[in-house]
């Protein structure tokens, strides 16, 4: 009953409910009219903060989720029109947009024969088939552009049989269970459109390929003329066919097992007890010798996907960028997931686009708005694009912000991203009143929810670390830019389901976000203003918020994990974990010395190439953690702190993995050379960081 | 007979003999006194020109080539030390001087058990035995510190043999033929101390490593921590023993082989007609079943080698680094390589550090000196500190300039490097009188032995491209930072010596220099002078002098050999070099108006940032052509323009590779799709380069 065991697949992540307004009261002075270099305008912050109007986002909303627009389907390409339209309009838009396409590599359910699920009885004919489709329980779970339920890339195929092979599975069947996503209710009365929980009948769509990117293309742009890797040479694509069901569907087939009982964590709250087969009960709804059978269909189709990038020029730093993003792609309607960052990413630009249009505002740096096609089937038009503009996004790039379900639920806000974006979401969010009653920042809030004890902070928010759930990855994994992802989230008290309950399915609507996810769109309201204010600050200081001792706290935390957790095994071996401290220990003091210079440089008059060079050092510093030989196996992953890591140690990825394959091997082996060779990436990597916070003339 | 193939190895390049002096006149006057930006100062230009003096360059070449100074030996270290001194020196040192240590894994000879090449007689005794060392004719060939000839990483082992086995070759005799090294002459009165040719004993040593850098830590800097290679999982090592001997030991045998002629172009000076074996004439000096036994006792050695490294801050952007290097250490006393190029960078550093030191100028971008270690084992010093600062060399290096032998012979400045650096190589050359009879520049002597008509410029100068001879390799190849490499060099009517004769023996000494190579010193003022002028240019104009868009020629030739050479071939296979022409005709177009957007510039007053941006563009645009995955199997090697090329096409080396291998292979082959990967990697490069040329604010 491998199944279970699929659960939680799929390119989401995790949220709550909350309303908000803002106060808007901002301690530092504005600066007298002097020859000052541009800085961060807080009138002009004010007044963004006060412009983003949470009915405005509900309004992008509706028209954004009105149609389901699958990644290249014809809605999908009208969304392009609209967000051409808007970034193009003469009083709220930016100074260019384009759209830029790709021919990239899709995999859709074939439109004539629907992939089946059914159960054949002993003589060969259907006695059960699962559901086709959703349940059309509001209006919008019909039509011919809802996409059929599937799991894109799975191969075609038509195994059949029931669990028989514990060794050689020959198809995979996949469903969410009502204890994961619904807080155990399941009944039609007590689910959407009733409640926030899923339908009986929902099923999560999602991509089952394994890396990112267009799978013909890896590490080439997906232009037409790009060479493509033969289709029998892709690798990532599932070997067997696979097919998502819903759970009352699996509760048919997995109330009906027989054999010996699931493990207790295997059990779910479909009413029953699980088995693991083989086979069907004798007192069951079917004859014991019934078969599942699972036809698969989907077609692998080469189709344009588009990108929109919509830019605000700089003012004194054009070559400068800030980047914000979010995929337009869905799978039905996406009212959450992308279409509730999409309505702020359309607010954000409006208001800043009135702002830039009127005269009043132009950024110190460039801002760069942008909506990924083809997110849903892996990140592909953000890799795509990162792929094509390697180079200058590289060398140019500040950082990366990305908004993707921007509301989960209406609790708190919640942030994963990489140290130095920290202290600049906290800038923001202690100036942006929180959404819900009382008079808490989004700051104060927040602490509530997710928190940890800084050894120099003390109890501050706790930031997430970033996977590769939405289009953040190949920013922060493949270019080493220093990246983030906001949004509200949830009450862990209230629920404890994986991901909002209706992620990936038809039900995932205008009115579901509307009713239950955020009824009056402040938590939305709340994202856009920390959004905006980061933007801003990002842009417009002249002095970039980026600390890069913040890093320093996990390099210690990582290298305590190392000490604590591998010391031992490693001396074993003969490994020194001395040059792993002396590099931690050099890059703690290059930080807080240049935290240092940096301060006593903002005292002064400081010349605006001394800055540059300065904020040239904080942004490259994450790039300094890039090694692209490191993990030769991991496509894209070339962050030497970042990449996944699959070692139970909460250490160094590259460390923890090779310990964790090296432990039962003999000293000598090349499990433990790749230990020896890790630890060098590491150490290199953190030497280089510290030599590039280093006083700029000394080697 | 391999062995005559075997010629030509060996990781140095080729040069005349001049006399030099300057005129200094200088067409551009200075700009007054101003609240302009600070750029290069053509009074200061014009004293470093005047200053820089051919009789201490002399004094210097005595000093370091005063002894044996091999890679990690006691006088090596010396000359660490007398390096910091000078530049460490009150009066004319630079800012700071370090030196930096690396733990590599070296070849030697041993000094207890000689490699000896030994002619076996029919009963076994030894008939006839090769020179161990070279004759002593100047006193200066003897002494313990002088090293046996040697094939550095050849291994140690025993054979014995004559030519036996035509498949199966258990060891490899090198040596360099008159023909080749010495226009033909081998007498001792014809040779050195009579002239400039290589003594009959002459044995050229070499390092016989495939690759570059420390074998053991590949990508990864070789300090103490690092992780290294089992010495059994080395790649590059030659697989048998090898020994380097002398033309008058290659006559004895060679005279006395049996077996059919050789072919023509193999034949060579030794006064006889080669055979190919195998064993020796009846009638020849030693018995027809004589044997060559082969001994080498190389071992290798972990040592400590140092680079030395000195800096001046620069004054308005001390994030930007000129680099200008050689490399120290020698085969034995190295008069001509490398001390020709030592004794120029002293030279260098001592009249800048007293400029600075008497607080006359500062350059506006930071120089950096070196010294690199271990250059004659495989490029071991500067390898090794371009993956220590990969990360801040890459993105703050504007260019290296190498010297390393400076006086090949007096006849003409010869220059290998990227096209960028072409246009601040001929101002440069253009203001600085040649050495030797007449009024000619340098620029306009070097016309008359290399030259080139160019679509845009007429007859100019041509350049070489840059290879792996030297220390820029890891800088072009592996960093992707424009580079050159500067020497004077011979006149090809009056020699056809592969390099000049004394190469690598232990005649290469500072009498050869003073007598034959460059009496007066003139053409090492002349070097010094254009390496001098580049490095202002380089280091104190406002405006990068780099010409970008000098890449359009060379791009627009590849692409017209591939038409010409290959279009037919390809189109067989349906492969269509559409878009290569379109993203070479993109290159040209934005190399173009870049340059329109640098000239209206530099009419006005520009904002110093909006400079930067402009030269940041310039300074980055060869690390567009870098693509870490393009050459798997070639180490370090990334630069898709200037990868080795074994295709016969000269065109872009992935192309041209990839077509020679494909060429016998049917459509759909593997070698086929190579080659549509090599063009997308290809049109990848130049559309990112092109996207990096492009204002900044368009995407």
């Amino acid at each position: 009953m491998q199944w279970t065991k699929v659960l939680g697949l799929g390119l989401g992540a995790a949220a709550l409910l909350g309303l908000g307004i803002i106060l808007g009261h901002f301690a530092i002075p504005k600066k007298a009219n002097s020859p000052a270099p541009q800085d961060l305008d807080l009138e002009i912050l004010e007044t963004v903060m006060e412009q983003l109007d949470a009915h405005r986002i509900r309004e992008n909303l509706r028209e954004l989720s009105r149609e389901p627009h699958l990644a290249s389907s014809p809605r999908d390409e009208d969304l392009v029109q609209l967000l051409l339209q808007r970034w193009k309009d003469p009083e709220s838009g930016l100074d260019s947009a384009e759209a830029s396409t790709y021919e990239v590599l899709l995999s859709f359910p074939s439109q004539e024969q629907p992939n089946v699920v059914d159960i054949v009885g002993p003589t060969g004919g259907i006695i059960h088939s699962c559901h086709r489709t959703e349940e059309n329980v509001t209006g919008e779970q019909g039509g011919p552009d809802v996409v059929q339920p599937y799991a894109a890339y799975a191969p075609s195929g038509t195994p059949q049989a029931v669990n028989a092979a514990k060794h050689g599975i020959a198809g995979v069947l996949v469903y969410t269970d009502p204890a994961d996503i619904n807080d155990g209710l399941s009944s039609p009365d007590e689910t959407f459109p009733n409640s926030w929980y899923l339908p009986p009948s929902g099923v999560e769509r999602g991509s089952y390929y394994e890396y990112f990117g267009d799978p013909l293309t890896p590490y080439l742009p997906a232009v037409p003329s790009s060479f493509r890797v033969d289709l029998a040479n892709v690798s990532g694509f599932p070997p067997i066919p696979t097919q998502p069901i819903g759970f009352q569907d699996a509760r048919d087939l997995l109330c009906n097992l027989n054999g010996t009982l699931a493990p207790a964590t295997w059990q779910g709250a479909l009413g029953c007890h699980y088995r693991l087969g083989p086979g069907f009960r004798a007192d069951g709804d079917f004859p014991a010798d019934s078969q599942v059978n699972v036809s698969v269909y989907n077609r692998l189709e080469l189709r344009n996907s588009s990108n929109v990038l919509g830019i605000i020029r700089g003012a004194v730093e054009p070559d400068r960028y800030v980047l914000y993003g979010n995929h337009r792609d869905s799978w039905v309607h996406g009212a959450v997931d992308p279409s509730s960052g999409t309505a702020i990413l359309l607010e954000l630009s409006r208001v800043l686009g009135t702002l830039l249009k009127k005269g009043t505002w132009r950024p110190r740096r460039s801002i760069v708005f942008a909506s990924w096609g083809a997110e849903e089937f892996g990140l592909i038009g953000s890799t795509e694009f990162t792929e094509e503009f390697f180079n200058k996004l590289q060398e140019r790039t500040v950082a990366y912000i990305n908004v993707d379900i921007s509301v989960f639920a209406n609790a708190t806000l919640r942030v994963q991203g990489t140290p130095p974006v920290q202290s600049v979401v906290f800038s923001a969010t202690k100036e942006i009143r929180s959404p819900g009653p009382g008079d808490l920042s989004i700051y104060d809030n927040w602490i509530r929810y997710f928190n940890r004890s800084s050894p120099v902070y003390g109890l501050v928010p706790s930031l997430g670390s970033l996977g590769a759930g939405s289009d953040y990855a190949p920013f922060i994994h493949f270019l080493g830019i220093s990246s983030m992802d906001i949004a509200y989230t949830y009450d862990r008290s209230k629920t404890s389901a994986r991901i909002y309950p209706t992620y990936h399915t038809a039900f995932d609507t205008f009115d579901y976000v509307d009713k239950f996810l955020d009824p009056g769109f402040s938590s939305h309201q709340a994202v856009a203003r920390t959004a905006g204010s980061v933007i801003l600050r990002l842009s417009d200081s002249f002095f970039l918020p980026l600390k890069v001792s913040d890093y320093s706290e996990t390099l210690r935390s990582f290298l305590q994990a190392a000490q604590q957790d591998l010391g031992a095994l490693l001396e074993q071996h003969s490994i020194s974990l001395g040059p792993l401290v002396t590099a931690v220990e050099k890059f703690e003091a290059e930080a807080a010395a240049l935290g240092q210079r940096i301060s006593t440089l903002q005292k002064g008059s400081p010349d605006p190439l001394q800055v540059r060079m300065l904020n040239d050092q904080l942004m490259l510093l994450e790039r300094t953690f890039l090694n692209p030989r490191a993990f030769p196996e991991e496509r894209y992953y070339s962050h030497v702190l970042w990449a996944p890591r699959t070692g139970s140690v909460v250490t160094f990825p590259g460390l923890s993995n090779a310990c964790s394959r090296a432990r039962d091997t003999a000293s000598g082996s090349e499990a433990w050379a790749e230990v020896q060779r890790q630890l060098s990436i590491v150490v290199t990597a953190l030497e280089s960081a510290a030599a590039t916070l280093r006083p700029v003339a000394d080697l």
